[in-house]
């Protein structure tokens, strides 16, 4: 249970770190889209390892392959399963790990949930999963984009180097032109440097993910417990290493004033309604409004290192974990893209939901 | 669609701010659970409107009424449906908003997106749903009782106002014997002043309320999208004016590096497993490690206030919206036992799911 | 568990047979749909006990109450809480079966299942549940009726009195002028009497309800599992005392050749789709075809018989069960609108998703 | 939508009839079931083509490959993916029914309900998916066997042949020693003379698979909507050529009056509760009772006959559809394990659920 997400547009994913492979199944997406397999690959390869030196060098293609749901390059509106396959396994890296409780990792609650796990680089628990969630994702995307709806992530924070420009003021597309992913390049550079030092050491950092969603209708999420920023908060939360989520104004609005804080509605003369402040994050009632939304994921820093921890086996005796292998000094970069897949995937789902709201529409 | 939580343990609720009344019906809540009325209506009067003048004025007396699923004082294992009358409605209070869109509430939103509402109040968008939450939370609670599955929730910021004593040195006790719900006396009654000095000016502020969690067993939680942070974090997010959520080290985690993060796993003399540090408030990998759960939920400046704000009516022309009737200056008193009660159902569903993991359970 | 019904249009039915009320949630309908009280309750009135000597004698106004969802006349989008109080309890009747297993009733197995029951008039197991379905049918009819979907459900057997004609033959419109509700108003008669007699002799009888539904669009129903017919399967085996469901040629059919059964696919001049033949049963592949939706539901004799039958008490000594109080001799005639509502309360639900399934419907 | 089954045992299917492969993936398996791979594939070459020459000619392998959610030999209580490649898809056999619209197919409802269809070999609609569901059955089987569930199918009806001798009466372990797979030899030869005759005549017919079912405790299945015969006759109906479902007494019990058909409860010295007549299946009120569990399934003769038939295309002409490829002249032989792996489904997933209804089996 709990590898299923979503209710219309419903993915369903699978696959150990070390596994023959992992993959998805996507139900609910609708007939006729066209099946843009480079579109696919790209984004997957955003989320690729490898891809500089701050990042784990475990190699591998992913190589998406689709094995269902797709005819003649359309959508047929049947589930569409997507593969791919482990490569580089590698598993003899992680046989010094059978019978470890790694700190920070989930070895020791899976062991006592499950009594039975598969300990090869952290198995279901690994972020490899998270190849899955990009395919689907990327999927979503094709359809959000005929919609107009635009989803851009990027690293507003690395350790203690924040992003301060606001948001209105960045040129988003710079993000994708260097290897942290900031759309500052010189701050870009400086976390570069940063991330490195770290990895030199051994060891590792968090970050803050933020991402800036243009083009939503009025009218997506629904009211009391699916409201629109919730099932955003859960997707986020959901991914490796998250610690928070926040919205609009988040933890800093709490110190505001009602009369600082609310967004007055105001109408163009085109007669296009807008708010002249958005501390709503573009969400009102945990409905869209229209307005730009946007928010905050925190990251804490990943809990493999390459240091000598204090820890105990499976039988409870003291060990001393020594870090080997390979891993992401800084998850951040890496964490774009699978932040703007789940983002597609929550906002495709409520918006094929809203579809449903009005007697006039469904007639 | 939206108003439905949980998957074994679920609530479905209903009702209107100023409708006929707001109930839930629970699904999944185990047979032979003696059902404490007492207990729930006391849970009830702690969100009860009216408890101090820091809160609105709004008066109900908020007596639950059960309407099936409870036989001879037990709980029979089929629906269990609870309803709460709207008494003191004055739906003539909120004539004068029929047509307005008031900033930063989900007036403008509702209309877009259904055509139609229910505008007495807020309707359905109305923290007074919460009502039906609190009833569901206070009988997952005499269920987690009996497991030694404690929850508290306390105020921890109001305004600018932090507590800043760490949680194991606070006594949360003292929460309750003040009108703001903080732990700590003293500057709980800073708060009230701070508190009623805003709503003299008609105005709101925004606070943070915190939960801590002990008794937990280790297991509780589903790994990828189900994990136990994440459904806390969508949980939460869902109470009328939340803007964030953080558990454990949360935000301030990603500034730290992974040799100071993580958590260092140890076993003392009883043969008990624990960690030395609990940067992973109490959740690993998404499941719950046995160690306390703590987490930080921040509630914006409520939306009414007593002042002149520019708008527009459903129309698209401009009005002035004026503040009338009853509000609360600042949510977070009352919303304490709203956090606890989600909490409760959150962790009383992954309970269940748990007992479904092993096959030597199962058999 | 087991209370709720549907994806998209979902009820959430509570109540016991001789609790407070039994009641409805129904979630997923659309905003704007005129909601029409007295149509739901004319529904409601076709299956209140007490409409013919060959009924149960039970007095219940079954008046419904609509509690949320509906504002000013029309349906807003939020959940629909309807309730219907039991009026008639006459909680006395049922002292003496506290302990009892009656035959072929659900006693013993809500007993064993869930250690305690609410053994009033069969508590959850009742068919007094049906009552929250028929006013959620009812609602989902007002939907329908505008959809051009029209359902008719009718008596087509008791004990062995079959009807023979063809459907296409029938008035359909004539069921409704007896109290068989059989559109043979010459049979009905004859059923009538042989009823009649059965009650007499404190015993009881099966039928058959057979439905027929005209005006479905092409599409309704899911690949796979949810197909159309799977569907109504389920929820018409979902009925109290239902021990079969065919549709289109059904079990006779299997006698059949492939070059007999199948329906050759032809065009009218208009441009219009149909079949000569319809052995599908208006159903291809799970997807309704535009044909004539048939079906027939086959009724036990209800267990409740007014004579003398051993059995055991809780405590499993051998008692003798004397039947007292008031039963339907025969279940069908109040059967005929239990099964419409469920049959709506499937189109329905298939009628929104289907809305969902191409890109070009959905953009 | 529609490829997905099940509440906590959970299987989700994929794959088309000429796509790569077919496949399932499974959730909420306990962990720590030995995953027996062998009896997993000879579930697979029971349902295989090819069997004998009164089944399709199509040649397929039917080899499972297990692609996550298995570790040294158990499961690990993550999703279990399994995939069947689609080795003989001879795509080229179908190239002619691009453009046609067999009757009494899928074919006129997919291309008007998606607008876009896999026509080869039926697509998603080809009885070639039920590969993935007898793979998770044989899984659900492995875990029933150890709680001492033993579910057998046979045929019992081919055409106007039907098996006359009560069940008990029977060795059903002979089904599977003939092709037909009839627990009566003499009747299983009549039978396959009979199919192989209507092969040769290029034409199908129907016939009925019967289920019986023992070793189940009391306590499956829950009230109102999923009781226990309901969610079986679901899981039937769902399976392709399906036209009739009936248990216990079925539609011969409507004939039938109250005191005869009540079963009486009765104990034997031992304290085991059983009952003298089993009309009602095994299951009282929606819940096993521990008596055997029995129903019926009706399959219409397969609408891929060897014969020209007139049709339209897609374009609205009319065209003559001429039998080519290799079909089953009757479904009823190969359709045994298929309605078996659905009945493991379906009890494994209420087992499941069973074992959160007492509180005291929770605590």
């Amino acid at each position: 249970m709990g590898s299923i997400y979503g209710k219309i547009f419903q993915i369903s994913t699978f696959g150990e770190s070390h596994g023959a492979a992992v993959g998805v199944v996507v139900t609910g997406c609708p007939a006729g889209v066209d099946f843009d397999l480079d579109f696919i690959q790209s984004e997957l390869d955003r989320r690729k390892p490898g891809q500089s030196r701050i990042t784990t060098q475990r190699k591998e293609a992913d190589s998406v392959e689709v094995v269902s749901g797709v005819f003649e390059g359309k959508t047929t509106g049947t589930p569409i399963a997507m593969l791919v396959w482990n490569g580089d396994q590698r598993s003899k890296d992680y046989s010094h790990i059978a019978d470890q409780f790694r700190p920070s990792h989930a070895d020791f609650t899976y062991q006592e949930k499950y009594g039975v796990r598969d300990y090869r680089g952290g198995g279901r628990s690994s972020a490899r999963e998270t190849v899955a969630r990009v395919a689907a994702g990327a999927l979503a995307k094709l359809v959000l984009n005929q919609l107009g709806v635009k989803i851009t992530a990027y690293v507003s924070q690395v350790g203690t180097l924040k992003l301060a420009t606001p948001v209105e003021q960045l040129d988003l597309a710079v993000a994708e032109t260097n290897a942290v992913r900031c759309p500052d390049t010189q701050l870009a550079e400086e976390m570069f440097t940063y991330i490195d030092e770290i990895r030199k050491q051994g060891d590792s950092v968090g970050g803050v993910v933020s991402a800036y969603i243009t083009g939503c209708p009025v009218g997506l999420g629904e009211p009391v417990f699916d409201k629109l920023h919730a099932e955003l908060g859960k997707a986020m939360l959901s991914i490796n290493a998250v610690k928070g989520f926040e919205y609009g104004s988040g933890f800093d609005g709490v110190e505001l004033r009602g009369s600082q804080h609310n967004d007055i509605i105001v109408k163009d003369e085109a007669g296009k309604v807008s708010t002249v402040t958005n501390h709503s994050g573009g969400i009102q009632g945990g409905i869209s409004n229209g307005e730009p939304i946007y928010f905050r994921v925190g990251f804490k820093p990943v809990a493999t290192i390459m240091q000598d921890q204090d820890s105990l086996n499976n039988s409870g005796e003291k060990i001393v974990v020594s870090g080997k292998g390979r891993h992401d000094p800084c998850v951040v970069p890496r964490a774009v893209p699978i932040v703007e897949a789940m983002s597609a995937i929550v906002l495709l789902d409520f918006y094929l939901r809203h579809r449903l709201t009005k007697l006039s529409d469904v007639l």
